[in-house]
């Protein structure tokens, strides 16, 4: 039987909030095995990964049948358009996971090195911002999609203060040379984290509003 | 006058290919900035970078509008959507020529470290692999793009390298931390701008054959 539109494009924002789910989830596993110097955690995450591939693939199939047979048009269009993007930023959110669990398990090799700073509130907030992202995408919420956009600033500063701190560990003690640049490598994963974050707000304002808001802030 | 849909497809490659031998001037530039030690190089990267991001609106925007208007299919459609991924992978490498640059002028304030090993290479390699992407795509060439696909690897091995070089020098001398650090972060520029050209060909696969490649390595 064939589907209506509307049920087509449910079942494709319900596939991506399953993916969407799942990256959470490697995000917050992938940090569980850091901070609780736990090795399972960070070893299931590849094959997760392999789960998020799938399914972004699925989508893409599912938004590709959809264009096609039913070239839809205006909000339907951009809304797949948007799911397209949302998807890309979504699997490689799962590889930045795949990267910091590669660095946690080498981290939990060796003894922990000072409290991680500042990485678990940067976390916190990446993670929050991905959720929000979202959020926003399902309730069609503009405005929270812009409260994700204000947030990256924040990550940013944080991000550069770990690296300052990172560094002049390294610089101070060579022993701690290389499990520094391991927490600097999540570090920057986080940050990469917050950014496909950040595109997602821009897609759902998009989606929403018909505006185009990247870059919006450099040019 | 309304413009046929050959035409306006035709003004989207053309556009696409111009943003491609943007990005590539940059990363060329970028790296000249470090091999040359000439600042003037590292410094008009930002600026070209707004040129880039203001190209890949133009791009998205023209095909919404055209598949708003024609509603294409089969291979018109596919050639939008890959379009439309190969535009956001090309200012994704051109964020990238930016953070090399902003390496780079750090570089530049300090006495050279060593021969840059395998960077040149690396970067060599990295440059080659986005030509020959865009060609593929131009070329609608499905065996130029999995040349692409298979130099990665090559790239990758480069970095594990150098990664294990760098590491070396940071442990065994802390004024080189600094500077092995921002190395390291440009090769991992390079790595990243390698993956994009990997996602630009296994796009082109998908266009010219209609069948997705992602993750078949993986899956």
């Amino acid at each position: 039987m064939e589907r209506t539109l509307d049920q087509q494009l449910g079942r494709i924002r319900q596939s991506l909030l399953k993916m969407g789910g799942m990256v959470e989830q490697m995000i917050d596993q992938a940090m569980r095995g850091l901070l609780e110097r736990e090795d399972a955690y960070a070893e299931s995450i590849p094959r997760q990964d392999l789960d998020v591939d799938r399914l972004e693939l699925e989508i893409d199939e599912q938004c590709n049948t959809v264009l096609v047979r039913n070239q839809p048009a205006a909000i339907d269009l951009r809304f797949l358009v948007a799911v397209m993007k949302i998807n890309n930023d979504l699997e490689r959110m799962g590889d930045s996971a795949v990267n910091i669990a590669q660095s946690v398990l080498q981290l939990n090799q060796e003894p922990p090195l000072k409290p991680y700073l500042d990485l678990p509130r940067m976390s916190e907030r990446a993670q929050t911002m991905v959720h929000q992202s979202l959020d926003a995408f399902v309730n069609r919420d503009a405005d929270l999609a812009r409260e994700v956009l204000a947030a990256d600033d924040e990550i940013d500063a944080i991000y550069k203060q770990l690296f300052r701190e990172l560094l002049t560990f390294m610089i101070e003690d060579p022993k701690a040379v290389s499990r520094s640049l391991q927490l600097l490598l999540i570090a920057r994963n986080l940050e990469r984290i917050a950014d496909h974050a950040t595109n997602i707000a821009e897609d759902v304002i998009y989606y929403v509003e018909g505006r185009d808001v990247r870059h919006a802030h450099k040019l």
